[in-house]
């Protein structure tokens, strides 16, 4: 019954329009599974974009973890969840997944979540971070960051983790 | 697309079967209407019983906030969001719902919840709370704590609480 | 080495001279034992009155759990400890304190914090709050909810939690 | 009156005796400039070691915020801010702390304290951090993170942070 949940993460700033598409295919094809797509919510840059992607899926189910009561919540988002915790809740958006994706090339607010992610036991699939961003994390958690060059090969590797 | 969320609290540990039987109606009766119950998410008590309720109808949804990641969720939650904030997830139960219901005679769990809900400018309904509970509650904040003596009356009062 | 810390909760807009002048001897009355004030530690109402009294005491320790990073603090607070989790801070500034203090007639924040610290299995001393509120706390929470009529009461009340 | 608090942040499974003993140094230093010092409480690597160099300084303070309630706290911490929040606490940790100091060879714990720092707009002084970590990390806040090759390189840069 429990629905498995797919986080994806990545910077709500960006205007980089590879990661936007790679983000929009993403929440299609998580969606497209039957997983959930769970995000930090807000109306802007990969958490827009993943949403939109998803919603294009009938049947499919879209969270989002909001900061802040004041924060717009994306209008792909189906589940709102209000935290007024700041980036406190990034360690929900974590601990909420079954396996987290970071998509493109973060700023301290996504790598704040793949490392709250990894602390928690988590695994993360990274989608095209740069490669100094991929040797570090990989670092800091053998075995448990992936890497992916597309949203298909993101895909593949979730596989693995559906129970 | 925004789901209308109704957050159901209430003891964890009552045993009080006039209680958990109103939870199950509870549960029923707003997932018959399309709206989402969110909950504490544990497997025990009110939160266990409205989550049953509510999935005997096709097509519902159900949120569990736990408060550990170590808390066994209740089979019948759909959407397990883990918090690892033990009762500081409270707060976020009821940020997260449109309107509040408690139900039953509530512990000093449920009260925290109640008293957390006014202070951010929410509504809530008592579903059968003891006289005492609901005169000190309802000089908490004038106007904005509600009295029902049974699941239908509550939704006759959410439905004034419906975008 | 570990200092003993007692929690003084209360509204944070009221103007009840009473309850500002009791929060204020409140203060100086833990300072001059030693032990340290922990509140919410905004600049007004109970909390700011509370660590006025207490900084009138030489060496005296004040702590303010902050509930975000834009509140401002009182200046009679030595150590801000930022949260950025609204009112969910409320379950910190409980767990934090070996014994709580509701100081006068509290609102939907104040009540929040007793039924959290009761939650937590801490104990909680009323000072003059009114007697519905009495009544309604301690059938809460019976043996762990007590009364005082001044600070001097509370103050003797306390000597019994620490170690 | 607002006391300057430095956080001190690094493993806390850490055996390297060049961090533990740095961050011994780096305790005594702060705390003889009379700030106070910050870390995540427990008895153990780094937050153990750098309490323990504070408190050879008379009058020093330290202040631990732990993860739970259950978490041992180091006996070199004044005051014990228990969150319950678990690795959440992390982010209470950065925006308590005026500057933020991540002493030696960071696990993914650190790391999301230095990430969770630069979204709070906080810098962040590596003390003797591996070169990966360093050019990663500096990439992601330019001009916010600062790099120190003993304890004595961190006062120094420090004191450009006090008001």
């Amino acid at each position: 019954m429990r629905r498995f949940i797919v986080g994806v993460m990545g910077p709500g700033d960006t205007t980089d329009q590879e990661t936007l598409e790679n983000a929009r295919i993403l929440g299609r094809l998580i969606a497209e599974r039957g997983w959930v797509v769970l995000s930090g919510g807000r109306d802007c840059g990969v958490m827009k974009a993943v949403n939109e992607g998803a919603k294009k899926v009938p049947g499919s189910l879209t969270v989002g973890i909001l900061p802040s009561a004041e924060s717009r919540p994306s209008p792909h988002v189906d589940i709102v969840i209000v935290t007024d915790m700041g980036n406190g809740r990034n360690n929900i958006n974590v601990l909420s997944s079954d396996i987290v994706v970071a998509c493109g090339r973060g700023g301290p607010g996504t790598v704040s979540e793949i490392a709250l992610a990894l602390k928690n036991r988590k695994s993360v699939i990274l989608l095209r971070a740069d490669s100094s961003a991929r040797s570090f994390l990989q670092d800091l958690a053998p075995g448990r960051v992936f890497w992916a060059d597309s949203p298909t090969e993101v895909i593949d590797l979730i596989q693995g983790f559906v129970p």
